[in-house]
């Protein structure tokens, strides 16, 4: 897929986030060292000011309707925190749950713009409609339809938007998460505008962020912002009508390219969840052939007798997005191994898969591992598809075991079926709920759309405490 | 100022924000109708695999930090919403109290950037600080912390991230607020550069929302969202240390100008709220030449017997900023008649000043007002500064009477005295708090620096119920 990044990254910043915090943190910030009386005294005037401008507009409109919307969110416990036993108001149960959610990087992938598209709106989703004993009817309803949304969204904007560094799961994810909710709140037309138009302007996550536990939160702040923003149009917040599309709108100004037709092609007969995927390996879809393609030589080598130790040299020819995202050559712990192609390949060729377990700080750190990892040697090669690995085993001696994976497992072309799933989701959550609870819990997923009521489901996702 | 659009506008968009809120809140959305049950099945597939990694991921060290910076907003009666009385959890404060400090666009600015900086920043400093019982020495220093890095990112930035959508004050106060609260919450440099990283994966606000509550909700978002950043922090919670300056970090993806040397040149000596200032009149800071102007030719026809009936036509002539943000020539509102240089021209030409009281939904729509107004013809000549306005009354006769304003009072050449600052509180807190209980709280402004305890200040700020 072409490719242009319309300006030069600057390598060669200054460290800014590490002086602003020294500055931050130890600068004396008194009146007699730090500052001159005259700067301590427009502090005082800008207090002043400010101050009168609030209290000045306390019973304005704007201020009733967010404030309605603030208390929606009380008494706190509302909405269940996912795998635990504490409960939350909905908005942080949906900040938690999407961080969660996608802290393995084991969660769902939209190939064709890489946004994890479930963890904005689902989180908001389950939320919301545990708070207001939602059927499971308009659960699946909102789901489709905030995916949709925030699919469609990232397939106008997809790849410059992306190029350019933003998160795209959590940047299209406020909308998604808006839509879902503003659906399942049951808005009439005009307020899901107004719904959207806010969440248009709170565009989340960076991908500077890859490999931090801010990662995780970007799906997470999408899915609190998204349902805030359902939460703020219904008690007649109001936002622009054209807020995604006018020149000084989100789309605009995230993204040089908006292909407007992506949104509103067969809108209402083509569904983007669609095209969902899942994940096999909990790391970074991009490594996902190259695992797949050293998952099959470690059978050919169990086949053929061949011990890891005849290994030279691991040749891989992948796309440069592979190295651009998971090039991390000496990853040092778990969280890091997520980016890095070169512990994924070590992991598939010495366990044969790379669930969770495989990205322990342990597994990464130990001895044979970090040996096999330093004999992957990358190279680009664009002609190969990103969905694609090349992979060549070097033996000592010269003789080369060569496998191209095509399409790997859990792939749109390969996808994992409903047993791959179930099997998954026990490897999730047997150890926090018990396989018999987990095994109730897969239950009521399949029949999500009959329930009555979401609650039930929500509740056999807690722990005890 | 030199500016330049790097990509050209695209004025034809498909109004895709009604679109999409047509098909979320019509769509009948069940599976016998609105879509196959292959997607049905999908939905329930996506929403599988989502719980699974939510519940699997429950007990991870980043769920542990964010649940535990979720806890510290409860119970939630911890801060004040000002001139109101209420109290709501400290977030839910810093929203609410960005939202109403900049819903009259009567707030500082930061001319350099058109940056509003005491919005997000002392939002989310008294919220915290009334939580926490903080000095009032300490509410100043976070202040004048908080507002240096928002505005030195902004001047890093300033024009390119402007120009192309980005409503600056919110996407550079999520840092501001961060910084102030990894201030007064004492956090050392890594935490505090743990915050400002998880804060650069939120900038809020797109200039399209000019005009609707969306606008004063930027602020308050940013206020919200930089103490949350500070909170996580505390608890753990990890970014990027290079989150600001990286190339997929914060500032390279919003901007294409991003000039270093103005966060790390003169750190700590030159600070950025010696350069606030304060308005006079409630509305954008860019219609304040026009306004003070026609006030000034107020002034002369008054002195000269000249009625308003006899002004046929006013020539203004200014910078093109003014009119791209100001240009609203038929104001339906009061909000819309703060973007409407039209509106402001007539105002100063009527009452010689421009309050809140003139932005009044009655006084936009008085017919007198609505006369005048339509007797601008404004033309664009970027010879003329931004903070400048050129201004001629052509009288019935053909006699012209002309005033050129190079500095409106409130700007840096031409301040607003404290005693105008103390009379513009009155205007707008007398009606919430009663005079009496206006001034104490001048009073306490003024000695915030020097108060042991910030919560006397804050209940002085609030309403009786």
């Amino acid at each position: 897929m072409a490719r242009n990044t319309q300006v030069a990254a600057d390598h060669n910043a200054p460290l800014v986030t590490q002086i602003l915090a020294e500055f931050v943190a130890t600068h004396p910030g008194y009146r007699a060292g730090g500052w001159s009386a005259a700067v301590d005294h427009e502090a005082h005037r800008t207090f002043m000011n400010w101050l009168g401008c609030a209290v000045g507009a306390a019973r304005h409109e704007a201020l009733e309707a967010a404030l309605a919307a603030v208390n929606l969110l009380q008494p706190a416990a509302q909405a269940s925190v996912l795998g635990r036993p504490e409960k939350v108001d909905m908005a942080s149960a949906a900040l938690l749950n999407g961080i969660s959610s996608h802290t393995f990087d084991f969660d769902d992938t939209h190939l064709k713009t890489i946004i994890h598209p479930a963890g904005p709106v689902a989180s908001s989703v389950l939320a919301l409609a545990e708070h207001t004993k939602a059927s499971g009817r308009d659960v699946i309803d909102a789901l489709v339809i905030g995916i949709d949304v925030s699919c469609r969204v990232g397939n106008a904007m997809y790849p410059e938007h992306y190029d350019r560094g933003w998160h795209i799961t959590g940047s299209t994810g406020t909308l998604g998460a808006a839509a879902a909710c503003a659906r399942l709140l049951k808005l009439d037309t005009q307020q899901t505008a107004m719904a959207l138009g806010i969440a248009a302007s709170q565009p989340v996550g960076m991908r500077e962020q890859f490999g931090t536990m801010t990662k995780p939160f970007h799906p997470g702040a999408a899915a609190r912002a998204g349902l805030m923003s359902a939460l703020l149009a219904s008690q007649g917040f109001t936002a622009s009508p054209k807020a995604l599309e006018a020149p000084r709108g989100m789309m605009q100004t995230v993204s040089t390219k908006n292909d407007w037709l992506e949104i509103t092609g067969e809108l209402g007969q083509r569904f983007e969840i669609s095209f969902n995927s899942y994940k096999p390996f909990a790391c970074g879809i991009v490594i996902h052939p190259s695992i797949d393609a050293c998952a099959q030589l470690r059978e050919i080598f169990a086949k053929e007798g061949i011990a890891p130790e005849q290994v030279e040299r691991i040749e891989l020819k992948v796309h440069s997005l592979v190295l651009e995202l998971t090039g991390k050559k000496e990853p040092v712990d778990g969280l890091q191994a997520k980016f890095s192609v070169y512990h994924g390949c070590a992991a598939g060729l010495t366990f044969g898969h790379a669930a969770e377990e495989e990205f322990s700080d342990e597994i990464v750190n130990r001895a044979d591992m970090v040996t096999l990892r330093r004999k992957v040697v990358a190279t680009v090669d664009d002609s190969i598809d990103e969905a694609s690995a090349d992979v060549t085993a070097v033996l000592k001696g010269g003789r080369r075991v060569h496998v191209f994976v095509k399409h790997a497992i859990g792939s749109l072309e390969n996808p994992m079926t409903d047993a791959q799933l179930e099997a998954k989701f026990h490897g999730l959550t047997d150890a926090l709920l018990g396989a018999a609870r987990s095994s109730a819990l897969i239950g009521a997923c399949w029949a999500l759309g009959d329930s009555a009521d979401v609650t039930a489901l929500a509740a056999l996702a807690t722990a005890r405490a």
